[in-house]
């Protein structure tokens, strides 16, 4: 585990590969259909919605959290990015590349205000035009 | 755009930084609590399966996708990591960490076999024990 | 809407027909596969959860959210609603019957205690075992 | 059990009243706000694609699934009824009202054509506008 402490880098192709190479060394890619990598995406998105459920509102870095609850809720939210990391691949979409791209999108769509205060009704950066 | 394209190696690190420079610039830290990232995490997944919900199976590569269909899928599966990107940072959660992490944990739950005749009931490598 | 406003008693059988019709009349069957339905499902628990993302914490009734919020709110329920009874029409399942069962299998699952002391860590209905 | 298998009526109101029940007498009633059981309904939605994820289109009817899948598959439809149900209740919104509403909003909105053939691209019912 101390290589993996010590990485402060990971990028999106890395877990790409390291996706694919776990699918194929297990002969999975024959359940690696979108729509089916799509649906265990869904299944992870309810698991990590399941540590919240009953907790109300949460603050920012989880301060009363045990080590425990943190450590399986960064196992739920890897979940959910090993399988979105995985659709893309499948997809044949370049996933770090759409993100910055949107990133830049969204900088144009909510450009920086000096006066904030009309700012509040449109905080969401992904809705649709 | 070209400054996009031509990356190869786009990190967590790097996606974390440009979401919080992102809503910093726009005062919206005060929106960014873990359960309403959660749940706007939860809409985007509800856009990304809107892309798939009436096309029954979908082969790998989406060969019968229009080009704009595939640029939309790209910004619907980059809403879904910005947010989890952004979730876990506000949860104080190394997300590239976590996720080699888990990686590692998955190879050890799942080995790989010789045979893989009696593999196609585990394929699964996120489910709770 | 007369009509709609003095109903008291609407059964799942009812919207399971209401749907069923409908369906039948714009010639979508042919879309209503059981994983093409449950996708759709999620696309409009996602439009649900769009409405409670940027709320923070939000008490019970709703007390501070405009009328036309409310019926918003309303229209979404009612879609991840009339989905779910497709959904189980389509799969052959019989909802209403499936519900009691399940409501009866709770009762078991979490008896009733004089003391509810105990019972925080279980409060969740559903889970696996 | 015979109780449950030979009624036909199920009704929304009853389903309302039995969850209330349930909640008050376990004095779950503090654990149920909006948001809470939102995330339970994720959850449960979670549950409910991960019995579809691994298996490739499904035809109408389940015909290959075994009858303890069946089984189980109405007791995830049902975990995300009663959720949403629960979630209707909490909230003030009359779910059964909304939805006979809703079906009349869609039958506006789609109205039956006598030529299908440009029904094609708009068969989604519950899309914003």
């Amino acid at each position: 585990m101390t290589e993996v402490s010590e990485r402060e880098c990971v990028t999106l192709e890395e877990l790409k590969k390291k996706m694919a190479d776990f699918a194929r060394e297990r002969d999975w890619d024959q359940f690696h259909s979108p729509r089916n990598l799509l649906l265990a995406l869904v299944g992870e998105v309810g698991e990590l919605s399941e540590i919240f459920q009953w907790k109300g509102e949460v603050p920012k870095g989880l301060p009363d959290w045990k080590e425990e609850e943190k450590v399986h809720l960064g196992e739920e939210l890897s979940d959910v990015l090993l399988y979105l990391v995985r659709l893309s691949d499948i997809c044949g979409v370049d996933l770090g590349k759409a993100a910055l791209r949107k990133v830049q999108l969204n900088a144009i769509k909510y450009p920086v205000k000096l006066n904030n205060d009309d700012n509040n009704n449109n905080k969401s950066f992904s809705e649709s035009d």
